[in-house]
């Protein structure tokens, strides 16, 4: 159970994750980091926003990033270090967004890589961007 | 219901949020965001790795930061621009973490605000810091 290490990573290599955001977890996750801000709970407050709407924690649709570093590159076994985020629009109720990782950087001396991640909505506009800094698995001893 | 305009906050001025991360908070994290990396949700896996057991994710232990942010400082009303996320140690399950941000740097001119942010475990020690840019809430035309 171990993902990829350094020596099979490339520059321009990536992986994605996608998945709907519902209220469900939206509901789950102001429960799990306690943040009931009304702009995710409160559809009267919410309404007379900007947004025009409850939308979805911005950290809660930057995650998925972390899924698709965790999960798949570099996978298992990777120390996750810096993650820079920026984020350039609202994730609606039911908005089905796409995180996608693609490695930038590649330091085999310290074991780091750089990758430039990226949270896209249906509409294929641009959620979040920010790059992330990673410690790959290093090979098991066999 | 709106939180601290840019007019009410000072340089050094701070908030905080603790909260114990709990198994549950991490099986409800792994659902909504997909990430079941087994360094979260495998024991036999994680026992062997280098943190000995298994951890919270780091981008949960991070979202604490958005909960000060979007329910205490500037609060509700804010627009979350940035974040940038150092991970310096894992969070354990059952540890109690605390998310303080404090104001750094205030743009009246841009209605933009630095925070500089920072997440401890019980024993003091730093888990995660980075700063945060923001657009705290406009007063309300009365």
């Amino acid at each position: 159970m171990i993902g990829i290490t350094i020596d099979e990573m490339t520059i321009g290599q990536s992986a994605s994750f996608a998945k709907t955001m519902t209220e469900t977890d939206v509901g789950l996750f102001g429960g799990i980091t306690g943040d009931l801000n009304p702009a995710h709970f409160n559809e009267e407050y919410a309404k007379n926003t900007f947004f025009k709407g409850r939308i979805v924690h911005g950290m809660l649709a930057a995650s998925l990033i972390s899924t698709v570093l965790g999960m798949h590159l570099p996978g298992p076994g990777t120390i996750y270090m810096k993650q820079d985020l920026k984020f350039l629009a609202p994730v609606h109720f039911n908005d089905t967004i796409t995180a996608t990782c693609t490695v930038k950087e590649i330091n085999k001396e310290k074991n780091r890589v750089v990758l430039e991640c990226k949270v896209v909505n249906q509409a294929g506009e641009d959620v979040i961007v920010g790059d992330a800094l990673v410690s790959p698995p290093k090979a098991s001893k066999k």
